[in-house]
């Protein structure tokens, strides 16, 4: 996405900028200390580039002392930090603070060890997402969490954001498959939350440090789950002459029992938007397009097949086809994971949104999302992870006609709270960075976003790990930023009652 | 388990507890103050029952609204309070506090939603575990969690704990499968955690809430995830002649990524105690007897039973035996279910502990367990759901010789020191509370217990919920406790890396 910038003058003093850094370069190695613009450039943005920042500071940690000593620092100067891994997030989460330090883990590369017995590992925080599973693959075993990043993305920015992938559906996200975080808070205390049993004595604080944006201290070391690579992986493909039938379709496979590795859905925008490019073999008559995934042992795997094709004829599939053999399934799934750069290929520009809904809504969403093409005047293709209700809209504008921009920023607002309006969520699995913080204002009412203020103040009182990202204040709420409070906002003791 | 009460002096005056009862009479309906000794009596323990205090007044509110009312009027009267629900918990997580409100949430106990598309149901905190299943029969559907106690104990109370039970190997704990909370603050707000979709926007507060043991809010509300009745379930007994044999056929069993519903272990002396109490056919010669449970669709299960059996015989199991209807499959579990009964049958008294260790240490914890008997001169049985590595060793003493509930006691926080040492944790499911708070010091570094005091202090400023529990003052694990801080405690950091 290429649309205005929001970089301003630099926010801070020489003299500030003096201070800073001769006192992270009294802690940190030659070259771990970045400040002139030609060095700083790379961390202006993260993924969602519509948002740039040139940070005052770039510091580089080549070790756990090195991240303490930087926090201390940090803390003691009153200087925000923002922590970043590969700059993969899509919601601005890693987008630098103009007078603060940003925190890369980029030199924080070890994997440590890998446990085959216990089916762990335990790595440092800049390690990347598939490494760990190069590394895992000599033992049978890999890391499930698969973003669509991760090849560049980094197991600390999981952390970060709670990171899910296709295949989270049957395998869970980040929280599900980390069993432990290590970490240092702003007090430059190190704290271990979680452990490698079922349940941990004391609070789970485990849960809330992942998917909590930087804002709750940096990540030094992550003890990952690692399962047995599956020994054999089909796809099938059904495709829907009505987007309704295969939403529903979507239903009835959860509701037979059967957990896919991967039921994705997209609708046909997408899939002519993709053809021509990937040449996948899609039907591209078909209102909606459906993948579903098994993986395991080949009975199993044949048995679950079985069932889900009778469950997708049964729901009105008009054409299903079965991959024979590992390039056919991934062929199936090339169209999928093509999307981003064939929307990019017929739009100059598109803005990806991530929302979640209960999965009985998806027939209804999607028609809503078509009726709102007209009034925002842009295209929008839906390829989304179906079995989680995680819609992935993409809208296509182009940032050199006046007002499209902001268009496609309304057509997202407006997708978001058509999200909690029917129940779900403003995100999925990309969290909420810069991106949505006005979004939450609409999700979670003023004594809910206090419990969160509230844990943020227990663990950084001053307010320095990545301030104002994810949790609006009440006050920006009720400034009203780019969305306005709903009130039609369903809340459960709303709903009726049997 | 009978001991000398901790009971003492009203720690109130008169005028005291007629001001509360006077407050919450303005705002209870009649019959749910309760302040008469003969009233509050059934209030003075949980399942707990060494440990008993009186407390000053029991509240008994009907709805959410009354529960908002009764926190705002402790909060005012600066009254702590000690939330309760069948009071079955077995770490006196729900012992009152002498100058303190009993907020019982017996009469919150309405099943709001049954809801078989979205495979959920709402319910009110004291909704008993099993009455969910039952309701929820009707659709094929039940609740999988399944304590001990789950005729008797509640859904709120099982949030409390973050409760288990034999099958959570593989369905989870309470925290994998409650959706959603609606609790009071108490400054007397209403605050929603989670929701239905798989991931939520914001901290992840649910699961910190999920085992905060009551510090945190009142629950008003519960959305439990519910799951498909299987279709049929087949355990395999096995014996072996050596309880290293034993554990290493548990870890061999998931090392061949196999998890079984059920995965439970029992010794000789739990065998010889309860197979004349309930004639499940066990072998009193073996050393170690595991049972193993498949369930799901005949097919899948049958597969899973043949290669469970190849497993154990592979691992050295000297005899195997496998359900052949649902009458033995029942008859097999009888013993292990009946440990309890059956150890109060041969002795005067129990003393049932909780801690996690790593599977691969079950063998060697086992061992040492058997050396301690000989130390503190008592007798133990052990019965644990291996699977997890979570034991639940059975001490068994007189309490009316003397020293012998002391020994116990100290019997039980050796075992948990070992847990500690070889990995694990000082409670599996079963909680904190007020038994293990000297225990928490061993596991945790003051760091870490200030990081959950912190998170306590963000919901609970003036330290009125369920005080005392849980989470131990840095200054009582200084003091000591019944525990000392281990010097040779293991963290991760200290281990060899490859």
């Amino acid at each position: 996405m290429n649309a205005p910038s929001h970089s301003a003058q630099p926010a801070f003093t020489l003299e500030r900028q003096r201070e800073v850094v001769a006192a992270l370069n009294r802690v940190l190695p030659d070259g771990c200390v970045l400040f002139n613009e030609e060095d700083t450039r790379p961390y202006e943005c993260d993924g969602l580039s519509a948002y740039r920042q040139l940070p005052m500071v770039v510091a580089l940690p080549q070790n756990e002392a090195q991240v303490v000593a930087v926090l201390n620092i940090c803390r003691t100067l009153k200087a925000p930090i923002v922590p970043r891994g590969a700059g993969t997030g899509l919601s601005g989460g890693a987008m630098p603070i103009a007078d603060g330090v940003v925190l890369s883990t980029a030199k924080l590369g070890k994997i440590l060890r890998v446990d085959p017995y216990s089916r762990t590992a335990i790595v440092q925080p800049g390690v990347r997402n598939l490494a760990i599973s190069e590394a895992a693959s000599a033992h049978g075993l890999y890391y499930a969490p698969d973003p669509s990043s991760q090849i560049a993305c980094t197991i600390g920015g999981n952390v970060a954001e709670n990171s899910g992938g296709v295949h989270c559906l049957k395998y869970g996200l980040t929280v599900h498959n980390v069993l432990r975080v290590r970490m240092v808070t702003i007090d430059g205390e190190i704290v271990e939350l979680g452990g490698e049993s079922l349940d941990a004595p004391g609070l789970d604080l485990l849960a809330v440090f992942i998917g909590s944006e930087g804002m709750l201290g940096v990540v030094t070391e992550v003890t990952v789950r690692l399962v047995p690579k599956p020994q054999v992986a089909r796809v099938i493909m059904a495709s829907f002459d009505d987007v309704v039938k295969g939403g529903d379709a979507v239903a009835n496979v959860i509701a037979e029992g059967i957990i896919p590795a991967g039921l994705e859905m997209m609708d046909k925008t997408s899939s002519r938007m993709v053809e021509p490019f990937v040449r996948a073999g899609y039907d591209t008559e078909a209102e909606a397009i459906l993948l579903c995934e098994s993986d395991g042992i080949p009975e199993e795997v044949e048995e679950e097949i079985g069932r889900m094709s009778e469950v997708l004829k049964a729901s009105g599939a008009t054409a299903i086809a079965v991959s024979q053999n590992e390039a056919e399934r991934l062929k199936f799934w090339s169209g999928r994971k093509n999307a981003f750069p064939a929307a990019g290929r017929i739009s100059p520009d598109y803005y990806c949104m991530d929302g979640t809904i209960p999965r009985k809504r998806l027939a209804e969403v999607l028609m809503r999302i078509t009726e709102m093409e007209s009034k925002h005047g842009l295209r929008c293709a839906n390829v989304f992870h179906a079995g989680d209700g995680n819609l992935h809209p993409l809208i296509m504008f182009d940032a050199n006609k006046p007002g499209e921009f902001e268009r496609a920023e309304a057509f997202g607002a407006d997708i978001l709270e058509l999200c909690v309006q029917v129940g779900g969520t403003i995100t999925g699995e990309h969290g909420v960075g810069i991106e949505k913080i006005n979004s939450m204002c609409v999700q979670f009412s003023p004594q809910e976003l206090e419990a969160f203020f509230a844990v943020k103040r227990a663990f950084d009182t001053a307010f320095l790990l990545n301030p104002d990202k994810a949790i609006p204040t009440l006050h920006r709420c009720a400034e009203g930023g780019k969305m306005r409070v709903t009130a039609g906002l369903m809340k459960f003791a709303d709903l009726p009652r049997f």
